[in-house]
C-alpha cells in the first residue's frame, strides 16, 4: 500500500481529502476567541524550587515485569518494565528506567564516600580508587541502551510494556575502563575480567578482555546527575551492546582473570571461550513500534506519525524498515537524529490510515548488515539450537501490531 | 605553560612524576583484600517500582537567583539557578532545569485533556489543536539549551550556579511550528508572531517570522517524558539560541500579526525592526568551566579533567579554548561528542597542576566565527552603547576562575 506513506508537508490535506473532513480527521478546528486558563496555580515551596516534580496529570509509571503483583511478592529477581508506549524522545527518563536484579526488591543504599573501587588480579598494579579520585579523570559520556536479555520472554502480552519493557536508554558519564585498566597494567593470560558489584545475590560478570578494553565505561553519571539507586549508585559498568546482565551495578571490583568464570548470574546461554563470547553477548538487531501499539485506541481514520526504537548490540542501527500490510510491502522509516553505536535510535513513519485493517511492524538493519528476523525465522533458529531458549530469551523477532477497523490496536502474535 | 596539558594515556605517570607520588597526587593505593559491602540496603516499595528516585546521599538542588531567600519572598520575578558545579553529561535533569519566569512562584496547573493550542491571526485557516491530535503530527526531537538573558546579571557571585546557573539543556521533543504555520496558511505580511501562554502577569513574546520558521518546535516532550509544570506543561515554544524569555511556557496560542508587538515581557533592549530583530535576540558564544569552578577545594597537585560546558545563539559550537595562567597561552579543548546546533557542547581538557595559583578560563568559538569576548572587551562594548546593560543582561564576556596554591578555587572577578 505504497499511497500509506505519507509526505511530510501534505499530511493535513492528505488526511482531510481521505477522510472527507479537517486535517486529523475532523478534529482540528477553526479557531476564534480565547481559551480557557489553567484549572488552578501550583504554588511554590522550598522542595519545588529545589528539585521540581512532574504533573499531577503525568501518571506513566513502570510496572513489575511478566506479570508479578507486587515488589513484595518477588523471589530472587526483581523485573521492572519501563513505559515504552509513553516514550517521547530518545532518553529514558532515569525514574522510568528499567531495572533488572537478582537480589529481589532491595538495593544497596551506599554512602558515596566510603565506596570504593578495586583493579586487580592479573595486573601490575593494583589499584583502589575513591568516587573524587574517579571524577578527576578523563572520562567520556555516550548514549547507551541496555536491555535484560530476557526482554520479550512472553511475546503474548497486550501492551509494548509487557513486550519490549525491559529496555531503555540513558546518557552514561564515567571513565573508560580501558583508561583504568591501562592504568593497573594487563599482564600477558589476563583476556577475562570479573566485574563485582556489591549485592549479596547476584554477584559478578564474566566479560573478555577484548570487550573491556574496547567501550566499556565505569560511570558515575547518567542523565545528567549522579547515577539512580536502582541503577547503581553510585557505580555501574556499562558493557554497550551487551547483555543487559553484564552491566554490573554498585560495581566495586574488576579482577582480571585468565579465563571465563562461571558465577551466579550465568543462565548457561553464556559462552565461554573468549574468542566468541563477546559475540554471543550482543544483543541482536531489534526494533519495536511504541506508537501505535498494543492497547491503545486511534480516534480514527487520518494521519499518524508511527513512532518507535531501533538497537543492535552489532553497532550503530544503520536502517529501519516499516510495512502497514504485515509484511507485503516495506516502507524506509525516518531515523530520527543521530544513530548512536549501541544506543536506541528514534524512528518515525509519516502514515495515513484508511481505516481498513491493518498490521504495523518495524525491522532493523544494523552497520553489520544484520537483519531483525521474522518471528518464523526466530522459531526456526532457536529449534535448530536445540529450543532450549525458543522465543524466550534473547527474542528479537520482529513485533507485529494489528490495527482493527474500530482503531483498537493488539498484539497480532496468537 | 604548555606542558600543564596531559595527554590522555599519559595522566597517572605524569602526575606521580610531578607530585613525587602516586597518579592522583598520592591518593590512588595499592589494593588486596576484600572492601566493605553498603551501608543498608533500600526496600523497594510499589512508589519506588513506579518510579523511581535519586540517592537520599546526592543532595545536589537549585537555588533561587541572585540571592533571594525564599520562594514566598519573591514579587514579580522568580529566577532559579541550575547546580552547573555538580552537572556530569550534557542534559540538564528536569528536576534541575533552570527556572525564569515574571508570574512569581506559582506555575499553572493544566489538565492537558482541556488544553488547546490556537494558531490564528494572519492566516487562511485557523486552527485549534488538541494535546493529542498535537502528538499525531510529524515531530522531532532535539537539543537545546535555554538561557536567561539576565544570566550572570552580577557576575561577582562565588559560585559557577550563582554565576551561570541561569541556562541549561533538555532533550526537547515536539512538532516544528512550521509545519503548524503552513497548514495554518500564514498570509502576506504575517512578518511577526505573538506566542501567548497561560499566565496571567508575563504573557506573550513576538517572534520574527523568519525565525518561527526556521527551527522553533512546539514541545511536549522533555528528557523523555511530558514537558514539567515549571517547564511549561504540557506545551513549551522552544525558540533554539533565542533569549529564554522568547521560549513561552503553557503556550496555548500563536497570532501571525504584521508588527513587533511591545509585551510585558519586553525588557527594552530587544530592536522591534524584523530585518535585524532574531539576531539581537541571540544568545552571544559563551563557555563556563564548571569544574573546578568558584567554591571548590582542589585536594592537591595532580591531574585533573578540567570541565564545562559551550553555547551559542550563532549555532553549533566550533571550538573550545582553555587557559590556566590566565590568558597567556591557550589550548584547544576537546569536545565531547558531537556538537549540535544551540545546545549545550561539553568540553575538556586534560590538566596536570602543579601546585602553584593559577587562572582557568574557556571561551567559546561558534560556527558563525564569533569568539567570547574577555571582560575588558564586553565592558567596552556595552559602554560604546551607552551603558545601560553594562555587564549584566547579555553578558557573555569570559568566567576567570583562580585557583590558590591551597587549592581553594574563586571568582577571579574582583
Amino acid at each position: 500500500m505504497a499511497s500509506d506513506k505519507t509526505d511530510r508537508r501534505d499530511f493535513l490535506k492528505k488526511g482531510a481529502a481521505m477522510a472527507g473532513a479537517a486535517a486529523l480527521g475532523a478534529t482540528a478546528r477553526s479557531a476564534t476567541g480565547q481559551l480557557p486558563g489553567p484549572e488552578a496555580q501550583i504554588r511554590g515551596t522550598p522542595e519545588l524550587v529545589a528539585y521540581g516534580k512532574r504533573s499531577r496529570f503525568v501518571t506513566s509509571e513502570r510496572i513489575p515485569h511478566g506479570g508479578r503483583p507486587s515488589p513484595d511478592s518477588f523471589g530472587l529477581d526483581f523485573h521492572i518494565a519501563t513505559p515504552l508506549q509513553d516514550q517521547v524522545g530518545l532518553i529514558t527518563p532515569s525514574s522510568l528506567h528499567y531495572i533488572g536484579t537478582t537480589r529481589g526488591s532491595f538495593v544497596p543504599d551506599i554512602d558515596p564516600d566510603k565506596h570504593r573501587l578495586m583493579i586487580h588480579g592479573m595486573v601490575d598494579n593494583p589499584l583502589v580508587f575513591t568516587m573524587e579520585e574517579l571524577k578527576r579523570l578523563p572520562s567520556v559520556t555516550r548514549l547507551h541502551f541496555i536491555e535484560c536479555a530476557g526482554n520479550r520472554a512472553n511475546s503474548r502480552h497486550t501492551t509494548v510494556q509487557e513486550t519490549h519493557g525491559m529496555t531503555s536508554c540513558a546518557e552514561w558519564t564515567g571513565v573508560l575502563l580501558s583508561t583504568l585498566l591501562e592504568e593497573a597494567g594487563v599482564q600477558d593470560g589476563g583476556d577475562w575480567i570479573v566485574a563485582e558489584g556489591v549485592e549479596e545475590v547476584k554477584g559478578t560478570s564474566s566479560i573478555p578482555m577484548t570487550k573491556a578494553m574496547a567501550d566499556c565505561i565505569v560511570c558515575y553519571g547518567m542523565n545528567g546527575e549522579p547515577v539512580r539507586p536502582q541503577q547503581g549508585f553510585p557505580l555501574r559498568l556499562i558493557v554497550p551492546g551487551g547483555e543487559g546482565i553484564l552491566n554490573v551495578k554498585w560495581l566495586r571490583r574488576i579482577k582480571v582473570v585468565d579465563q571465563f568464570y562461571m558465577t551466579y548470574n550465568d543462565y548457561g546461554h553464556l559462552r565461554q571461550d573468549a574468542d566468541d563470547a563477546a559475540l554471543s553477548l550482543q544483543i541482536g538487531p531489534k526494533s519495536v513500534i511504541t506508537y501505535p501499539s498494543g492497547g491503545q485506541q486511534l480516534p480514527g481514520p487520518g494521519f499518524y506519525e508511527v513512532r518507535g526504537l531501533a538497537w543492535s548490540g552489532g553497532g550503530r542501527v544503520s536502517r529501519v524498515e516499516v510495512t502497514t500490510d504485515g509484511g507485503a510491502t516495506w516502507f524506509d522509516a525516518d531515523i530520527r537524529g543521530e544513530a548512536h553505536p549501541h544506543a536506541h535510535t528514534a524512528f518515525s513513519f509519516n502514515w495515513t490510515w484508511d481505516g481498513s485493517p491493518r498490521e504495523l511492524q518495524s525491522r532493523c538493519i544494523d552497520e553489520l548488515g544484520s537483519i531483525q528476523p521474522t518471528r518464523e525465522q526466530a522459531i526456526r533458529y532457536w529449534d535448530d539450537k536445540g529450543g532450549t531458549n525458543r522465543v524466550k530469551g534473547q527474542d528479537n523477532s520482529i513485533q507485529p501490531w494489528r490495527i482493527d477497523a474500530d482503531g483498537g490496536v493488539h498484539n497480532a502474535i496468537a
